[in-house]
């Protein structure tokens, strides 16, 4: 039976971005667009150009390789032609493959958010698509509010999707902006909008709010669509969107998508579902959720006891998919023989060979475990992880031993009778048999221990000359000062454009910053080959 | 249109209380029981009586008034008696309205795990649901992995279900242990299984390891069941059960199902359930999820700006439902474009009652939006919220003034040799006239602090004996640590049982908790009534 094809479309850095609290820097829209290439979507909607500066900087550039890199915008306003609308334009000048337009298909949004009339609102969707096409890019309409305009006036709300179709939209996609549509009532509506818009050109958008984005999204796709928009971790506002993290698994492990449906993404990048999903958290600074499907810590996690040998027979008969297609883990208490061909993949990612056989393999994945178990969260520390490997397998030099540091924070009054802050690093190293002292100042405690390590280290300057931290993340594990702090530190190399991630864990948050801060030299000098 | 009933059943206390690092004493089951009835659900599963001594212990007692109180067990043992199974007995001896027994129904595992014939199984189910009304209990069957066991051997799973619905079963319910399981194919068994058991004696029992928990339950209901099992704020073990709190509102307020169904809950009962959702929340002492559907904190943030005005003209084009049928509120976030009207809202919240024409209220508006643009969040820390509309209303004694701080960590060998980190904090604070000053360690730098703090606050000592600090949370914005940090602390009184955030920004991240640190104390004094 030939499959189709289905496509996922990702909206993290968009509508995922609209989520209060969330804030993400250019920089960060750049990491998050590398996790979703590394995931395998079809589509990566990065923001709407010309709504605010970070997302017009981020769209001065294509920042994807193989997925459709999408301009989101608003369809032309009413009384101008498309040429003279400045919005639209800025859009069609983004560094784009395709264009996505939220348009109005309710006749209440169109006469009160709009102010036009229903006419005209239809003109703005088509010239709108024509000047994309035109432009040579992909279009494609978000027809917000749809199934909602679609039960206040069904004809309108089909004109409008039809309008987009005939107009040359590549994806006429169908949203449930306010989330509170049902399954069968979005199964139902969706075979209606079949009557003027083919399946092959229809795509599905819902949120969460009734706790049901992700069966609305498959009841769509049975109904006939063939795009499923969604982000990662479900992030989005009020209830989130459309986990595409949960939808992955099920349309590539259930036998009622798999063997129907293709999708871009493979095996290979099924099984590091897991750890994108956590990475993602990591980039939020937030909790990961430890129940979620698929993904969750405790998403496989069996009871311990009376059938853990009927578990080990035949996993099939307790858990629903093998925890391994989506790079999880059996939380069962038995040997992990799984735990060495995973470690072996992340070494190989790493650029470490290492033979099946290798004693030093059971030693490092103890070692892992371990500082997991501390704390650390390797998954999203590749340069701390490699570093981790490398020393065990004896290939790091030491570059410098740090003896002692000592960082103050001191608030006061100073000569003028101002209330300040000032905080001071002192940091004491041996560098080729010398030992060298150095003392900064800086924003707080973390950012003057960072200028005081890398002050004078001897030889070693040059080589650390064009490395800056980029970005700084603390999460407190079990809550409360007097738990483990974990730091994660991203830096740059702004001479070979590296970038690279550390980790440090303790329940000190200026130890743990400086575990990460040094493991980050160590790594620069490590990689710049030096002895 | 007649309606047709259907019955809520919850396993909060047996099912949910399965999840790893839950665990509930009997007096926490007795609240929970409370909070149950006060919800409206027609039957409470305390648990396991005979199983372990709590459970036991609270089924010495009926603990509901007008739910009905169920035990939970398993079939009896194949070979014994139902007179003679002592597991049997203790379930029917306790103090219960109902007894749910949890059977196979897949012949895998009655072979498996319990090593009896097929048809011993069925002698077991039908003997236990006998013994069960004989001993006037309303009986009910668990059929446990009833979807999987169905797709392996139909013939059997249908078996087990008629076996028990004929021995006098009032519910057969059907259970999809491994979660595993689509909403169509939910629908097509449910539908198989009415050849042997009408509807009206059939449940559903759902888990959420594919995101279907919820749907799952309301395909089955399509289908034909009339009870469904749920819990509270959908706890349970891997990625939990059918979350009630999620349904309840959807069965209320979605005329699919408000249309065809009356449940327990009444329209006042729904009120209550955003309530009873938290309160939920703070026996299992966790923060609640914020995006949970109806519920949650964000499930009615709009996004402020456009269509502001719009949304208050007719919220039902921009809700799906309305907040308050839910005791939930419309937040439009203080954040960025507070406007007067919001600012109100807040200030009614938090107890200050300013009339919307008083002159301070726009002061306290641009301070609100000045903060805010440096970083502050008010939405997450209402007792800094409190405290800077209070002060700007001139309300706020001044308990104490902390004239300096400092704060120190060092790392380097000990006396014996060892590689230590040691945090001091030494502060010095003014009350009631008198300079004091303190010094404390800690296990960082904001731990010491805090320590230092509170210490030594002279009169106002025993007023904040109770105060602890349950969880800490830190965010850099805008990256790098030269950016600009952000501290939200979470504390709480043990005396008082209250709960409050507070926040701090600064460049430092020491500063930041100061401020945080600081906020809360007062905010304990200031509700502590003191001057």
């Amino acid at each position: 039976m030939t499959k189709e094809r289905l496509y996922l479309y990702d909206t993290t850095l968009r509508d995922g971005a609209q989520t209060s609290g969330v804030d993400f820097s250019v920089n960060e829209k750049i990491v998050v667009a590398e996790l979703l290439e590394r995931l395998g979507v079809d589509y990566v909607e990065g923001g709407y150009p010309g709504a605010n500066p970070t997302d017009t900087e981020f769209f001065s550039e294509k920042r994807t390789a193989k997925a459709a890199f999408t301009a989101f915008g608003m369809t032309k306003r009413a009384g101008r032609s498309a040429a003279n609308d400045p919005g639209l334009q800025e859009i069609l000048a983004a560094r784009s493959d395709a264009c996505c337009f939220v348009a109005k298909a309710w006749d209440y949004h169109v006469r009160v958010a709009l102010g036009c009339t229903n006419e005209e609102n239809l003109q703005s969707i088509e010239e709108t698509v024509a000047a994309a096409v035109a432009a040579g890019k992909e279009a494609m309409i978000d027809c917000e509010h749809f199934f909602d305009g679609y039960k206040a006036n069904p004809g309108y709300a089909l004109e409008c999707a039809r309008a987009a179709y005939l107009a040359g939209a590549r994806w006429v996609v169908l949203c449930d902006t306010n989330g509170g549509t049902l399954p069968d009532e979005i199964h139902d509506i969706v075979t209606r909008v079949q009557e003027v818009v083919p399946g092959s050109h229809l795509g599905i958008h819902t949120h969460d709010d009734t706790g049901h984005a992700v069966a609305n999204s498959l009841a769509a796709v049975d109904a006939g669509v063939r795009q499923i928009q969604g982000t990662l971790n479900g992030l989005g506002e009020r209830c989130g969107n459309a986990n595409l993290i949960t939808l992955i698994p099920t349309l590539k492990l259930k036998s009622a998508y798999a063997d129907r449906f293709e999708i871009g993404v493979s095996d290979g990048q099924l099984r590091e579902i897991s750890s994108i999903s956590h990475a993602f958290d990591e980039i939020l600074n937030r909790s990961p959720d430890r129940q979620a499907p698929y993904v969750g810590e405790t998403a496989f996690a069996t009871k311990a006891g009376i059938h853990a040998s009927a578990i080990l027979k035949d996993p099939q008969t307790y858990e629903h998919v093998d925890p391994e297609c989506v790079g999880n883990r059996r939380r069962v208490l038995v040997s992990d023989q799984a735990g060495k061909s995973n470690l072996i993949g992340e070494l190989t990612r790493v650029g470490i060979q290492v033979d099946k056989s290798d004693p030093r393999l059971d030693r490092l994945l103890a070692l892992v475990k371990e500082r997991e178990a501390e704390g650390y969260a390797y998954e999203a520390a590749d340069a701390s992880f490699e570093l981790l490997a490398r020393r065990e397998l004896g290939e790091v030099p030491r570059f410098f031993e740090i003896n002692s540091f000592r960082v103050m924070v001191e608030r006061r009054f100073n000569a003028i009778g101002d209330l300040v802050t000032v905080s001071e690093a002192v940091v004491k190293v041996d560098v080729d048999g010398e030992t060298r002292m150095s003392v900064a100042e800086g924003n707080g405690p973390v950012n003057a221990l960072d200028m005081a390590l890398r002050k004078d280290l001897g030889k070693y300057q040059s080589a650390i000359e064009g490395l800056e931290l980029i970005d700084y993340k603390v999460r407190i594990l079990n809550g409360g000062t007097g738990a483990v702090t974990r730091v994660l530190i991203e830096s740059h190399d702004t001479k070979t454009h590296r970038r690279w991630f550390t980790i440090g864990v303790s329940s000190n948050i200026v130890d743990a910053s400086f575990q990460a801060l040094a493991d980050s030299i160590t790594f620069a000098l490590m990689k710049a080959n030096l002895t």
